[in-house]
């Protein structure tokens, strides 16, 4: 079938991919500890493909940032919640799906980033499809990073809203753009969204700027989380409360399913605005609710990171600084990698494809990023670090990367 | 804040709700079985307004129709999951969230329809919008029942594709929209998308002919089957089935979050289609997979199914022609109910939320379905029959329902 030649030029790649045997997707995981995993490899997605049998990797492609997964508190933290309240909920909130489960969580959060204000979506991509769906609309402008998550830019698409995309990390750029728009005679809403860290970049949001701008401007400003919440920050509230600007956020968006061990999205944010999508986001009204087991299993986290959190925290900025180092004394970039996200650029996406796929073959499982999520041409291994990875775990994994970048003729 | 006409609007109602203590939103469920729960009422969900103590309800607002939700094999492969595998995936499907138990539930999914092949998406609504972001673009259109769920609207808004919205269950008026773009010389796809069993509406689509017209106009044919799926046709693959033309659906969506006992959605289709996908749509690769509980319970509901279903079925039909029978009887309209979903009009906005209200307060729990769900003006209650209701459960319900629609004034 003839899907259009972007999509077609994607399945394009993926079948040349499988004839070269270099598909790097979909491992299948077969047993699973917290860094340690066993997968099959597969020749392709295609039925009747044949596996590969499995065998041991080192994980280093989780958003299990402080090892909480398997953790004996949060897994009984959902088994808890599923004998009480069964497998799902069954009704969406509003109307019976609700339970006191999900209240504690809400007010968890938001006691979690000493915000007002929480609500639970049913991921974090439909967090932020909600949010700006509800907050935005044709009379308004987003103002967006262009390397931000895509469900921030798929959120404006559904809010009809005007978007207005800035240069990575380019607050100059920014204000460019909201000067433009001042000056064009614009009178809706203005709101500025970026990720707190960028997931595929590794480098954080410059916050500071960016929170001056959106007051200056008067914008509101809303700060994706996901992979920066309970990670960074001296209380791990993430990039914003890193760099002293939480109180200036509007609106805090992100997940369960990175360093709170579970799944599901959330927002916290005032009282009027939380009140608005609560009543307003189709993405929270009309979709289930988290099933118990994820509401018990990000209870019981969030309970273990208020005794255990600075350490795991701790132990996982040295566990990154000490990453970075070791790639770098191998001659290993990694552009601006700035905390757990450790990102090694490799080059085109064939290249990704197949160092990816060496290195799980070798024993060492870490995510390609691929176009369109990144630039073609900016291929890259995308490392996650973990609070439970040893200084032996660390040690294998630039060994590894950096046998099989040589055996490509080095890093590009 | 503003937040626009319509969003004031709804807040505006909202307020006046709370206000008259008729507010019938967001029960917090406190105790639940299947048929049967503990809630606590609430003033509204503004912070620091009381609630009441709780109280027991019979429940008739659920989507677990079969009654599994918490049958003990459902929820020990829940449990059985999480313990295996943790509380989460922790990296997308591609790189590193795809398990064996993934793999498993595919298989599964795709062999209970007798469909080739199936990928799972982390809600319904993902999976109805990924399915659409990826066959439809801006050149295409899509053809749309105007009470589809509102996941098909926002789908076709990402998509970028035209939107030709068609009358309710109207196969005519499809043709004439079919008609007026072949002559305008469109040359896209075309797609034509319906659910099954309309949830607002509790009414079953006119699949044969709209089958007809998608070959005669080469159209895809995609039909939603999140409230069919598992509780409708010989087998339980849904409307499709029902009706005899599975084999002439080209995708077939729908989730485990209702007669599958669990949570998230799924899409069907031919190899090549599930193929594109996999590789291309957003909702699928860029958000996480389910969590193993959600993937444990849905494969243990399919087995228990494989034994059980044509049972639990039966019980559930007879149990939704005895609620439709029984409200008749009592003078209660419930408009082209046929399934399953039985749908009671009340009238206004304000009506409908005091009704639900007060049954709430007497011990029976069902949706109220308001504006923007329904038209302004067509509020109603929303039934769920469930194949574990006792004939005594449904006698009770059309009490409570008549007695309160008498204190109305009798049914709008």
């Amino acid at each position: 079938m003839d899907f259009g030649p972007a999509r077609n030029s994607t399945l394009h790649t993926v079948d040349r991919w499988r004839k070269d045997g270099i598909y790097p997707l979909f491992p299948v995981i077969t047993e699973a500890a917290t860094t340690r995993a066993r997968i099959r490899q597969q020749r392709s997605m295609h039925p009747g493909d044949a596996h590969t049998g499995d065998h041991p990797v080192s994980v280093f492609g989780s958003a299990d940032y402080l090892g909480l997964a398997r953790h004996p508190e949060v897994v009984e933290g959902a088994v808890e919640a599923a004998r009480r309240f069964g497998t799902g909920t069954y009704a969406i909130q509003a109307v019976g799906g609700y339970t006191e489960l999900h209240e504690a969580l809400e007010e968890a959060t938001a006691a979690w980033f000493g915000l007002p204000s929480a609500l639970l979506f049913p991921t974090g991509m439909q967090a932020n499809l909600g949010v700006l769906d509800s907050l935005a609309g044709p009379r308004d402008l987003v103002f967006t990073d262009r390397f931000n998550h895509q469900s921030i830019a798929m959120g404006v698409r559904l809010s009809g809203a005007g978007a207005h995309v800035f240069g990575h990390n380019d607050p100059e750029h920014l204000e460019k753009l909201l000067q433009q728009t001042l000056r064009e005679g614009h009178t809706g809403r203005r709101l500025i969204m970026v990720d707190g860290l960028f997931s595929a970049d590794g480098d954080i949001a410059p916050l500071v700027q960016i929170a001056d701008l959106a007051e200056r401007y008067n914008a509101l400003l809303v700060v994706d989380e996901a992979h920066s919440a309970g990670a960074l920050g001296p209380h791990g509230r993430g990039a914003a409360e890193l760099l002293g600007v939480l109180d200036r956020v509007d609106v805090l968006t992100g997940t369960f399913s990175k360093a709170f061990a579970s799944t599901g999205g959330f927002a916290c944010a005032g009282p009027d605005i939380v009140h608005l999508f609560r009543h307003t986001a189709n993405t929270y009204l009309l979709s289930l609710g988290l099933p118990p087991a994820s509401v018990g299993a990000a209870l019981a986290a969030l309970t273990v990171l208020a005794r255990e959190g600075t350490e795991r925290r701790r132990r996982l900025d040295d566990n990154a600084q000490a990453l970075r180092a070791g790639l770098r004394e191998a001659g290993i970039g990694t552009a601006g990698s700035a905390a757990h996200v450790v990102v090694v650029p490799v080059g085109t996406m064939d290249r990704t494809a197949r160092v990816a796929r060496r290195l799980a073959e070798r024993g060492l499982l870490v995510g390609p990023l691929l176009h369109p999520v990144v630039p073609a041409g900016g291929g890259r291994l995308r490392l996650g670090v973990c609070a439970e990875h040893t200084t032996d775990d660390l040690t294998h994994a630039v060994h590894l990367i950096s046998a099989v970048l040589a055996d490509e003729g080095g890093q590009r």
